[in-house]
């Protein structure tokens, strides 16, 4: 069983340019075909609490304070992550179960290795 | 000659939820190879003023605002787009030079069509 965990993406500039952060193979650990982005959550409003049969995610946030609480098969208890910087991505397995809650204003990035597919979810 | 134009990529949510915006064949005008983000630029810092020979690109401002004044080739005046929406894209085919201003927070997310190549740079 894979865990969630974080990896640092490429990036690239300053604080007098900005900085420019990279999502490309080889440095990822799987080739994406869908990404999306989750904006303008309520802070009551938990997202997530579902999970893939083969799905993998890369989760970034790309701007604000994401908060992750992660259920793992074969855990006793969940894995907690928060995310916080765009250079940081958090991998994310098939067969995890995410509850996730957004500070205001917090955009998440979400890099995924297949494209939509309503039979790979887990609902339960 | 392509000049750039803006589109409306697939949204689902609504405002108790929250938005979750879809960029995925084959909504999207070529196949995603890379992706990046730029953050926290200066607003004083300008951005781009290179082209491509043969990339295509789709940004979105996935928070705040970013600002591109972009020279297309045959054109007297340059183009000018405000982009403040995560749900618009701007595509932006090869050979358009653009400029791009930042304000305070603004996360630009670039969708292009290939992996990094410096040859595919044009900077004159």
């Amino acid at each position: 069983m894979t865990l969630p965990y974080l990896l640092s993406l490429p990036t690239h500039g300053s604080a007098a340019t900005g900085w420019l952060t990279v999502a490309e193979a080889p440095s990822l650990p799987f080739e994406v075909k869908r990404t999306y982005w989750i904006t303008q959550v309520p802070p009551a409003q938990v997202r997530g609490r579902h999970a893939h049969h083969t799905l993998e995610q890369l989760l970034v946030a790309a701007h604000g304070t994401v908060h992750l609480r992660i259920r793992v098969p074969g855990q006793a208890e969940p894995s907690c992550f928060c995310l916080s910087s765009p250079t940081q991505a958090l991998y994310l397995p098939p067969h995890c179960w995410p509850e996730i809650e957004f500070e205001p204003g917090a955009v998440l990035l979400c890099l995924a290795s297949a494209p939509y597919d309503a039979a790979d979810y887990l609902h339960e």
